[in-house]
């Protein structure tokens, strides 16, 4: 192709006005944040499988440190599933958890970086920073962090889908790793039901920072 | 009203239509995780700040457990507070710091339980359960846990709103600590980048695993 025919490169401004475009409209801001709620109740319709895995692609698409990406997943959707996962929570999370067509455990990896030379294959030695008994702590603390994020990832890309989300902290955490994750190397952070809320359980929404409070430019 | 001229209510069927239907588009989700990339420069154009406070306000709105919201920012943009950053960093993160318009310093408040009164009034004796000297390492984990779920939804924020983000791990933690929360009770987690990314400097995507290697349904 000749040179002639060639469009001219865009300017930076034309640019930028094509990434400012990329912006959600007010009703999608609407669905992710703005009107989202915690569900504290579900309406008794399944939530398919393929959903639940299209989540987890979006999800797992996400940035985590040197991609090492060490979120786990258990979705419990029978009910021998729910009532493991039942024995081991709070009284005030077993209604709910009982009403929910699933709920995801979100967990981390403490052996992640096995698997840093197939998914960072730049700099597969990154693996050595967390292999050894002397780093196990560091391992944890970096797995949990990055499996935080992702699972942050999974619950905004639930909504985008949809659904409702109703995360959870109230459980036994050593109960339910014997219970789901045996072998001890992956270690569960939260639990979030997932399905279609029942909105009049939802709770008034709690007060908020203002920026000034928590933030600030330097 | 007389009950006569009153709507029927809608079924349950109605009501998950309609949830369903506040799914977001194609576009939206290539927004938020399909063709998102983590910026590794960025084009020579300021945010404004106001932009970045709608992020902080969408953001502010994602659940965390008891509504604690432990996640403190700084927001680096002035030559001044660039410099104090840039001192702390890797050699690999200089470059693309220098060229953002801004970057953020994501961090947990690990006397967050002092305000619980205010924003989870429900229960405002959840703050014992942090209180005294033998529960600050809980403490400062539960705050680390949440900080980290509110700077996952500000990163998605900002890409909601038509921003590039750029996280990074590689800084030295106690020297960032030092230089920009020196009272010792704000721990930082990560920082990102924040603007217009430069397209020409992203790299390849890395692999990700497909849903049966690290999720499960029971």
């Amino acid at each position: 192709m000749s040179a002639q025919s060639e469009l001219p490169a865009p300017s930076i401004d034309e640019i930028v006005g094509q990434k400012a475009a990329r912006a959600l409209g007010e009703r999608a801001l609407r669905t992710l944040f703005v009107e989202a709620r915690t569900a504290n109740g579900f309406l008794p319709r399944p939530v398919p499988r393929h959903l639940i895995e299209r989540i987890f692609e979006l999800a797992e698409l996400g940035p985590t440190s040197a991609n090492t990406l060490p979120l786990r997943i258990v979705l419990v959707e029978t009910p021998e599933g729910k009532e493991r996962l039942i024995a081991t929570l709070s009284p005030g999370n077993v209604e709910k958890t009982k009403a929910a067509p699933v709920t995801a455990i979100f967990a981390a990896d403490t052996k992640f970086f096995e698997h840093v030379p197939r998914l960072f294959p730049q700099a597969p030695k990154f693996k050595d920073a967390f292999t050894g008994e002397e780093k196990a702590q560091a391992a944890t603390q970096f797995a949990l962090t990055n499996a935080t994020l992702q699972g942050a990832y999974f619950m905004l890309a639930a909504r985008a889908l949809g659904l409702d989300v109703g995360p959870m902290g109230g459980f036994d955490k050593p109960a339910l790793d014997a219970a789901f994750f045996p072998d001890g190397t992956v270690k569960s952070i939260w639990i979030a039901n997932l399905g279609y809320g029942d909105d009049t359980k939802v709770f008034p929404r709690n007060p908020r920072f203002r920026f000034d409070e928590v933030a600030r430019f330097v």
